[in-house]
């Protein structure tokens, strides 16, 4: 007999965030988080001659941080787990040739962090690495470009909408134990509940989160309250109310131990809409903040559940909806 | 201390494919593996009112094609491991959306259809999973568009241009021992010697192809004879000419069991230029004849090399070459 399938898997062998590495750009620099980065570039190019290019400087920027603090050369990283939200998976695609690190490409849309977290989590517990490199980013004027319109438009906003952040994260996973321990991963279906507004994709992917958190919750025989913290990637305030909704619905009450990272990484007085969003939204708060939180033993166990919505211009022309999904990573601290 | 990067994974506990299955367009249907495909559609459309709806199409009869043959629902597949060369993989995105399979998305263009056989045999090697479903699909019409021209132009093209196969290849990665065994699988790292004409992949791929080779038979203590074949994804005539030059440079040489995919899956009468290529190419050949020939053990031991051109006509735009990578799995038939 099979057993019934389980979308969670447990890392029950030594499986630990060793370092991590984040760089943002100026709106983030300038948000409330802003002491928990590495490095804050004051305008949108970071330096570069286009915004490509400038997503693609964080990326390593953040990589760079990431290795430098624990003295790892990239030599001593076996692989290199990493996407992006450009079409072909650009970012990654350039870094990885920078650094020359055996490389599997990965694409959930904003919840590519937690799969590149998850992938990477499975080979060093499958003992065919010691390290491997996992990384992200986003960028607000290559993702603007690419799904909706240039911002030279300057087309108007729905509140709904959100601010794709600038920025890459990037975590080193070992089997070297160290403060942060990497528990599970929960690996998410597509979820799509019909929205076509590529302007409220918050709404979009709440049920996609809520389904991931309800089925983590479930499979590990847990409950909310035994997080510290629940954070999702990129709800912004819309979506995350949503979800509260979408959870009270199946007894999956919050309390004071949810937020998101949409919402905490900009203050109210930012001119962002409904909150931060892309794939790098999830990744700087969890290896800034919430991982230097960990450290501290200030939080002890968090589950980052990042969203993604798999928005794709063609589709929506095409009159498709947009399907989501939604990865949760477990982490627990040692201190 | 650390050991030194290993690229090749090598898989010590049973990984087989318990099953293939294939689709395909009208131009492969009309080609010499016509019998080692499940379907063939006689026009590009496949029965759809869009080119997209097609590649769509033919991913989903492809998966269902290779779950029928064993008898398994899709219920009893824990995981789906999947991309395609569109835009954010919406092949694979609106396939998974179909199945409900929990989802990890991949993209290493051409090369996706062994990052995908690569990453469903660590799940499956690492217990979390009795049974992952791999699939990966291209499609002429929607591939030109996007990275080239649409059809419509009716461009000419110079010989050293390939065909991107229309198809979808999915293979079932399972624990249970069957007939071919997935052995170890070597995952290569960006190579970029600088060209930039996307009318010309071949000789842009062929040497990630040759890097992922000799890396291969370094790591595995093998020789090129050990191997009844090996194949490579899409390097066509004029890459693969490419390829045998550049391993004979590090005294690699090829007899008669080295191949392309992409010369294998036309004649030399249909109108392809220098061949087949595209993320089906390797996937279609290798599920269709190799399993084949495996099953039948005609072929006991064969290396299929994907090769993937990361290009991105943006980046060609901005100047950039065009970075490559090449994955290798290690197949051994047990008959």
């Amino acid at each position: 007999m099979m057993s019934p399938r389980k979308q969670t898997l447990k890392f029950d062998k030594p499986v630990y965030i060793e370092s991590t590495g984040t760089a943002v750009g100026p709106m983030e620099g300038a948000g409330p988080l802003r002491h928990t980065f590495d490095q804050a570039y004051d305008n949108l190019y970071c330096g570069e001659d286009s915004w490509e290019l400038a997503e693609r400087r964080l990326m390593q920027d953040a990589i760079e941080h990431c290795l430098k603090k624990v003295h790892v050369e990239t030599e001593r990283v076996s692989f290199m787990i990493a996407g992006d939200l450009l079409n072909q998976n650009i970012t990654a695609n350039y870094v990885a040739r920078a650094l020359g690190i055996p490389f599997l490409g990965t694409f959930s849309a904003c919840a590519t962090s937690m799969e590149t977290l998850a992938v990477g989590s499975i080979i060093v517990h499958g003992g065919f690495a010691q390290r491997v490199i996992t990384a992200t980013s986003s960028h607000y004027a290559t993702a603007e470009r690419q799904f909706r319109q240039p911002t030279e438009f300057a087309k108007q906003k729905p509140d709904s909408a959100t601010y794709t952040v600038t920025g890459a994260g990037a975590a080193l996973v070992s089997n070297r134990p160290s403060k942060v321990r990497i528990e599970s991963a929960t690996i998410g279906h597509v979820v799509d509940y019909g929205l076509k507004n590529p302007l409220d994709l918050g709404s979009a992917m709440a049920p996609a989160a809520a389904h991931t958190i309800v089925t983590h919750l479930e499979e590990t025989d847990q409950q909310v309250d035994d997080y510290d913290l629940i954070v999702t990637g990129d709800l912004s305030r819309i979506g995350s109310g949503i979800l509260r909704k979408l959870l009270e619905e199946k007894r999956v009450m919050f309390k004071r131990n949810y937020d998101d990272c949409g919402v905490m990484i900009y203050s109210m007085d930012q001119p962002v809409f409904a909150g931060g969003s892309g794939a790098a939204c999830s990744a700087v708060v969890s290896y800034g903040y919430i991982f230097e939180q960990m450290k501290k033993g200030k939080l002890k166990k968090v589950l980052i559940v990042a969203t993604g919505a798999l928005l794709n211009p063609m589709m929506i022309q095409q009159k498709e909806t947009i399907p989501c999904i939604a990865h949760a990573v477990s982490l627990r601290a040692e201190v």
